[in-house]
């Protein structure tokens, strides 16, 4: 679309030097008092070229917003209607809304809250319980200490700009991010070249330092929204919700960012837990915190939201993965970086072809991949708008070994929902080194192994001669080189005598002269092969799953009157907030006791349902639990039998009263199909009951 | 044992008077040069004397600590005991214990984990699912305004003093109590007054205002812990974890210190939700957060943890709970506010008795608490060790219309698990007024009732004379009286003529004549009576019942073979971190196939399992799993026939193979009992399967 929108541009530039050309004309002709039929002529030819002009300029309108326009009006209307009946129903309700509420905070009420519950015991299923995960539980307050080792109290920022003049703070990349777009899908105006320059920018955008971004929007001139007024320079924002742990004030302490760092700490408790044995992963679900500077995008972005969180533990010389066969079969939408870069679209590849082109890094990563779509789908994620995408090499952090997202299709586009990266050594590493306790796994030999080791002594008498009090800091020094290192000091000294060395415990270099140190190799023989696992991290935004499971779960059909829309929630029975609904046709005693029953029966069986015995119309009824996405209805027209009702296909069957609630009971939970029990029971006409809506 | 103590203390002080003054005459009779037998015979007398007083001391020693101190050491151990193994074996891990931990921040630990995922979700069931409950989730940031409004900004403080030298910061009360207890319990000289004056400062600590316990800290001359350096007067501390919302610093917020808050401003929506209908009940599971200024009695007073919490709606004019009789005949441990300040104790009462008889103040409230004491029970908390407390009137709110905490006994005491309190109109006001948004609902009249309303017409031209610019702050202020208040206005500008009328957003006081308002009755016809709902609100702790519950399960047994104690946990299945072991009774492949067979039916069951492979004799592992509290462990020692053995009574029955899953799954679901099993099925001698432990 950019090429033929250039072409557009220049044509409309050139036009636009046409236009002005002929006005030239037409005012010069007009000054040197031309004959009147000269003056027409030239005037006709002048509207001529404004008319082309401003067909010129229609093409282009449409080609910047056109398309893209069309689609995105609906997308949004979508989007409300989805979360119009989200809204209506309390699936979520704006946080301490009768204050107004808090941007970035919203309540899962009461169906939406059961949606959550039920995502989250499947995950416990899917996760914990079949692959017998290690699952802990910590606290969301978290000592300075933890986060400055995970790198989060440095580097967990967002760049932000202020108003000068009111103070109001904004993301610097959000501001750049709109004006791009506002330039390009509204200014005709600009230039082919300058509009290759802001769709650059937009692509770049999540590259650019504090200082190039500072310098584009001095450039553009960018100034803040509403006020006008001038921005400060972008500068880091700390997106964790600082607070302090006990009375004294001097024990900082954020909320977490993410629950991984509770598993990372314990590692060698859980290890040891685990029979010291790799692999092993140990799972967290819990609440996370980040202080969105202001936050967007509705119920995708918010200020707190639970994440479920695996660290998978794993022997970096080993990823193969003993059940990846299980999965090794599945065929789903794949993104790989090859085809990112090179401007295709993703594909459907099988996971073990991907595994073995070396397109997944390991088997381990690939099972993970396949038990998340497997996951995913399970919940009702359409699979055809789940794809996964593979980080670029750009976006991952230099320790990472691959890392691939599980993106969800949206009416805000493509979203990041799961995370599966491996992390490789880095977390268990940066915690080591930050408390000096060692998390690390051995592999035990059968037999000793004879290997060469490196073997550093330093020489006190002669360094306390020469170093005095600092002896201690040197020797330490010494001790604690690298290999590498002492290897390149021990070829210095033999050759020079001696050597530049600096000890940061002193701040300073000092010379190591050869006497100070012997630097060998050794024959030894050792037991057992001391590592630091890698971590393969699978992280889920267990919120914006179900944002999106909305969003596909939704759609409209009309009432049997055909006079309005009604909404429809197509949660599979796992998901569905409540699992049936009871109602009595009419009001009267009789249904009422036979309704009552059926419940005692339904919480017996531990199906969560509800009881509607209110005089609203049938029809009423089905609209409200349809919208709920409630699965299954059960209508008492008789002290005999009741029928069952399903919710897509309205079909109902007709079936005992004693033996109603054993049968909701199966299909919900999967142990039969609609499709058998719609084979194994009489048929009920559902003409009477729907037609009164 | 005060009164024994006492007459002890009077004693010693008295034998102490008679060593002194024989002392004196031992030295007068040596300074007067008296024959040596007489001097000799008063130091007998002397000695005899010191003896006296040495064997009055031990008594007094025996009174004060002897009894008490004997459980306290056994609880003790008893408390060590049941810890080490919670440690051990990982149900419980100080938080960041790389890190040398935070104070009052714990994990759950793997099969800590699942026993807290096990009773909330069986708090689920017996709440929510059962009682039809909107269960809510909502954020635990919560911003200023709502805190203010509950009163927690203001009032949610424990006193502090400061190590003044160090600044170490320390509960005023905790070192009080600790000055008290230490002085009753080792200072044998004080006497039997300031003995019964230490005792009453115990008894009423909780009451003392900051000045009081600044005075008895300075009377007492309490010194700072181990620097014995002096204190600060004591100031309140609030115990929220404060933080800053969005980037500004102009948004103060605070962790929840509850979850309740969340229901109370979502209670317009829920009450829509619920058709406009009362009673209706929603609930929420949460993380709370208190910031305790010095956490101690380890698991039971922490800074961050789990909250179940009920808010049960109800007209004030009607508290009859429809489902009552179903607890009415329930009899166990209560202690109401009469046995209490009588000096008896809790007595055995049947539920619908205490509400028959007023002791519970309505149905509805002891509708939960009997609810509490099946939940409890069912648990595994034992029935002897668990009771009802009603509070006294100075523990209660002022608001509150009667109040009930669930005790568990355990090695630290009495302690309140869950709170049951009728907090009358007191929350739904408060967030009225401070909302403006009216949280009230609505009976609505079969037939309109007339009623006599007061109305209040301010005279707006007359006042507008009077007050220019402040008319609308007097508009305001006439309108929003009382009827009390309007009433005496009414009377008072009859008689007087004018009156004096404060108006609070004027902060002043101004005059009010007969002219500018007319306060009349009316006779008006009303659809309905509106009226602030009465909340009931059982809140659960459920960190505390966790602990309480293991302490309840703990016990110990010797090994087959004598040689050590044994521990285990006998957890009910449905608390049980792990429902079933699985067991090859050697390692050779075909039991390990078969073992895996089992273990893949267990999987599909939903039942969470171990299989350990481990060449470990079995006795060994049955011991290992006895401290874990699983119930049933399958021992895998044919390829056609397994055993399955009960925890508690150590028996074995023997199944076929297929049949061990289902087995398991029916007694841990409570479907079938083990001594309905026990008597189905052959039984295998468990001689030579313990026997090697």
């Amino acid at each position: 679309m950019a090429s033929s929108e250039d072409s557009l541009r220049r044509a409309l530039a050139d036009k636009q030097s046409a236009v002005e050309a002929q006005a030239n004309s037409v005012r010069a002709l007009k000054a040197a008092g031309a004959p009147k039929p000269d003056v027409e002529t030239a005037i006709e030819a002048l509207n001529a070229l404004k008319l082309q002009k401003a067909s010129i300029e229609k093409d282009l309108q449409a080609a910047v917003t056109g398309a893209a326009d069309g689609s995105a009006v609906s997308r949004e209307a979508f989007r409300q209607a989805v979360l119009n009946t989200l809204e209506r129903r309390l699936f979520y309700i704006l946080s301490f809304k009768i204050y107004r509420g808090v941007a970035g905070l919203y309540d899962y009420g009461p169906p939406g809250c059961a949606v959550r519950s039920n995502v989250l015991a499947f995950w416990r299923q899917h996760f914990v319980l079949e692959e017998n995960m290690l699952e802990v539980h910590c606290p969301s307050v978290t000592p300075e200490i933890v986060l400055k080792a995970s790198g989060h109290v440095d580097k967990f920022t967002d760049l932000m700009v202020k108003d000068e003049k009111t103070g109001t703070c904004f993301r610097a990349d959000h501001l750049l991010k709109d004006f791009c777009n506002e330039k390009l899908q509204k200014d005709l105006t600009i230039s082919a070249e300058t509009a290759a320059e802001l769709r650059h920018v937009l692509a770049t955008l999540d590259d650019l330092s504090s200082d190039e971004l500072g310098a584009k929007i001095r450039k553009y001139g960018i100034t803040a929204p509403d006020t006008r007024n001038p921005l400060s320079d972008p500068y880091p924002f700390n997106l964790m919700f600082q607070t302090s742990i006990g009375p004294s004030g001097l024990s900082p302490g954020y909320m977490r960012p993410e629950t991984a760092q509770g598993i990372f700490v314990n590692f060698k408790d859980l290890y040891y837990y685990n029979g010291n044995k790799l692999p092993f992963a140990a799972a967290q679900i819990g609440e996370a915190f980040r202080n969105e500077i202001s936050p967007r995008q509705g119920l995708l972005r918010v200020r707190e939201f639970t994440l479920a969180e695996i660290e998978h533990f794993v022997d970096p010389e080993d990823k193969s993965h003993p059940k990846f066969s299980e999965v090794a079969n599945l065929e789903f939408l794949m993104f790989p970086r090859k085809e990112q870069t090179s401007g295709q679209s993703a594909k459907i590849i099988r996971l073990g072809e991907a595994v073995a082109e070396g397109i997944v890094n390991n088997e381990t990563l690939g099972y993970f991949i396949g038990r998340v779509y497997l996951f995913l789908t399970r919940l009702g994620i359409h699979e055809n708008h789940l794809r996964f995408r593979q980080h670029l090499a750009n976006e991952m952090a230099h320790y990472a070994a691959d890392c691939w997202d599980a993106e969800i299709e949206s009416s805000y586009g493509w979203i990041e929902c799961v995370g599966i990266a491996d992390r490789s050594a880095y977390d268990l590493r940066a915690h080591s080194e930050k408390s000096g306790v060692a998390l690390v796994a051995a592999e035990k030999f059968s037999e000793p192994r004879e290997v060469e080791k490196l073997v550093v002594i330093p020489v006190k008498k002669e360094l306390g001669l020469a170093f005095k009090g600092s002896q201690k800091n040197v020797v330490e020094a010494l001790e604690a080189m690298k290999e590498e290192e002492a290897l390149e000091m021990k070829a210095n000294l033999e050759t020079k005598g001696e050597v530049e060395f600096y000890v940061c415990t002193l701040e300073k270099n000092i010379t190591i002269k050869k006497s100070m140190v012997t630097i060998s190799k050794e024959k030894k023989k050792e037991h057992q092969r001391v590592f630091t696992p890698s971590v393969i991290e699978p992280s889920f935004g267990i919120g914006r799953i179900i944002y999106c499971l909305y969003e596909h779960s939704y759609y409209m059909r009309p009432s049997k009157a055909g006079d309005e829309q009604l909404n429809v929630f197509r949660f599979p029975p796992l998901v569905a907030p409540i699992k049936c609904t009871v109602f009595p046709l009419v009001q009267n005693q009789q249904y009422e006791n036979v309704a009552k029953d059926i419940s005692k029966s339904l919480t017996a069986a531990g199906i969560s349902h509800k009881i509607d015995i209110t005089g609203t119309s049938i029809g009423k009824r089905y609209a409200r639990t349809d919208e709920l996405g409630v699965p299954f209805a059960i209508t008492v027209d008789s002290t005999t039998s009741v029928t069952i009702r399903e919710r897509d296909s309205k079909d109902q069957i007709r079936v005992d009263v004693e033996e109603a609630a054993a049968i909701v009971k199966e299909v919900t939970e999967g142990r039969r199909t609609w499709e058998d029990v719609w084979s194994s029971f009489p048929h009920h006409s559902s003409v009477s009951a729907d037609a009164d809506d």
